[in-house]
């Protein structure tokens, strides 16, 4: 089968997933989205996609990701449809092919795609005919704009992301954030991976190969540099026990106590919306060791490199 | 009773249905859309509705037909205001007449009014102190840039369209899109139209003069140049009798089969949102004589085309 | 508590409510809202706003304001992004903390905030980091551009605000539009200010000092120069008894025999939507002494002239 992510002279056609995208070109990313941040900063943004039209197409909702993707794309000029689900042809019976052959009738140029269903972007990928394909979160497969600004954001606070130790800790099972963390760690050649959280929601061993598993917290947290925390997400846990927020947090809620046992200049990151007191305490969200808002604001300039990687051809 | 559609130097004022603009404006119309069509391919869109507002007033849900106007206004350079009719004050107990009259005291130039109510762009028209009205779609009585897109692609496939043999089959009763062909064929001079449906879908004789009123498909489709397939409007068929799409599909769907008995250049329409295999055949509408695409892509242009008439004195 | 609608250096920071800025930086925002709309009719709009970004935050739903918000931002070349509520994060139990820190992140500089409760675009000033908050109405407390729009639309017709006679009737009690018009007649020093309306709808004595309350229309109504009719707020009237809306009319509703009583070059206003036959007849609302349409039209530049304002330093 072949790659439905590269064109044949190995460049990007889609961004569905960092897996299989390797090192060098998702170093790539992340320098066009350092330079498009250090032009935007100096208020010397390029129009590079002035006369392109990107569709939001998301079947979930989404603040953060949705705008994100929003901002990066009218910032550099293009025209941005945000395709109102409830309001649309699928509810006439529409298949989501028919939908999207249509809006590339009217010429859209990228589809910003999120659904709930595993797979959704690589299927609407392969039927597509010029347009590209962003990946904005499929089920608990993938979402490689938050694996790239989780890169990007580590590469700026340590200068450098192979030879880290990293914790990512809560719903592993349910997140393709921590899945696209784990391609784009690995791609990285990062060796020291501890995934820590309720046995429940922890990977099977062979999901996340060469990692750690641990339910201990206070073990997993020992000595590393990076820890990510996910959203504990209520609506995704189907089947699960009730949560207990107060006993979620005990064992697996970052505390400064539970924070001082990292390195001293470990980071704490979270892709949002952060559970305040349930996965993550006040003190370390707004305390000095955060990097989430640094991730928020990467977000939007790893976008625009993808966007602009995509359609610059 | 004047022609509200005209000013009385016999400019288009509103476009609120083909009947009565006649060949030669609509023959302009488009011949501009094409204008626009080359322009766009070259990368020279012209910005001609810089500096003016325009305001997606859709009661109905739409995908396609609102998008094709955001898209067509917004590449011409016009500011586009979707109103958002769920949060609106028409919820409030205000009347359409002020919220329209609110809006254009904000400097709105053009409404693009979708309702499901017959005649509500012509009411609208008849209060509207400076702006213009674009009817995209009102009841089942008109909806002229679907009948000026259907048109541009006949005549781009046709290279004429006087002469022609057309059929039009599915629910002609409901349809605002076989009204708007039929003005739009009408004014040029089109003599051989058939209508197709089950008796019940079928308009009264005198709704439709001049054309052919059959029942059976085989028989309707014999020899004709263009066949335009209407969607099966579950929620417009109050009344009907429950649908059975497999029996449907044996009557009046168009099956590879059936478009044999056509002229072999025969050319398929749809307006979209297709019912695949209830009154088209993937085969059919996925095949080489198909134009539904074309009617997408042209869309955008003929929308182009009127706004620019509309707004540009 | 040190200001928080101003910088250090005295000038606007957030725009919260009118109380406290005083006659001069008042007028100084009429002024360039009235520089604003002379620019507009010569096509000459600077684009102030180019690269910033404007995100409107409604709670509450609402037609004008936020679309003319919408069009003042944009039509100044600013980016605006329409945060759906109910599509947003909040729903996921972020907190609206959290929102505005995520948004102000990806670079957001003005938020344009409407809600239900007192105070909460205050609340929201104290926690944002450099972006500006502009008060797009909360609860019954205060709306700030509804205020500079009266304003200027007195200004314009009579030529100047203080020494005038001015009647508000209706729900004065959940009128943020009355606090408004409140403040801003009071920094221009206007001292004959009748609220008139129901008694359970009138305010305590001591919410608005120096003003007459009157449960009389006829009475209330007497010479004055300017009448401000308040909409009948259905939604906002808990626990009031049901209302009589022909009754309402008789008692509180502005008839042209009602008007007769005011001096004959009187103005009247109102805050839309209307509800026309309950507080508003046709022949006022829609005569020569009404005021209504310029209102609106004025909404859109004193909304450019605060974001320009706030914006640009």
């Amino acid at each position: 089968m072949p790659d439905l992510q590269l064109h044949d002279d190995g460049q990007l056609r889609h961004l569905l997933s960092l897996s299989g995208l390797g090192r060098d070109r998702i170093g790539g990313l992340l320098d066009r989205a350092a330079a498009l941040r250090a032009a935007a900063r100096n208020g010397e943004l390029p129009p590079l996609l002035a006369g392109r039209t990107v569709v939001n197409l998301f079947f979930e909702p989404s603040t953060r990701t949705r705008t994100s993707f929003e901002l990066a794309a009218r910032r550099l000029g293009a025209l941005v449809v945000n395709f109102d689900i409830a309001h649309s042809s699928t509810r006439k019976g529409e298949s989501l092919d028919d939908t999207l052959a249509t809006l590339e009738a009217m010429q859209a140029d990228a589809f910003v795609v999120r659904h709930k269903e595993n797979g959704t972007p690589l299927r609407l990928a392969a039927h597509v005919r010029h347009a590209t394909i962003l990946n904005a979160g499929d089920g608990n497969r993938a979402h490689p704009t938050q694996g790239l600004l989780d890169l990007l954001t580590i590469r700026d606070r340590k200068g450098h992301i192979d030879g880290l130790k990293v914790t990512i800790c809560g719903d592993i099972r349910h997140s393709r954030v921590a899945r696209s963390d784990l391609h784009g760690l690995a791609a990285f050649g990062v060796r020291d991976i501890r995934l820590c959280g309720p046995a429940h929601l922890l990977p099977a061993p062979d999901e996340a190969p060469g990692c750690t598993l641990d339910e201990n917290f206070d073990a997993a947290i020992e000595g590393v540099d990076v820890i990510i925390m996910l959203r504990v997400q209520k609506e995704r846990m189907e089947g699960a026990p009730g949560l207990d927020e107060e006993a979620y947090f005990a064992h697996w809620g970052l505390s400064a106590a539970r924070l001082a046992r990292a390195r001293p200049d470990a980071i704490v990151m979270h892709p949002g919306p952060m559970n305040r007191g349930v996965e993550i305490a006040d003190e370390v969200a707004d305390g000095p060791q955060s990097a989430i808002l640094d991730q928020v604001a990467n977000g939007v300039f790893v976008r625009m490199a993808a966007l602009a990687e995509l359609l610059q051809r």
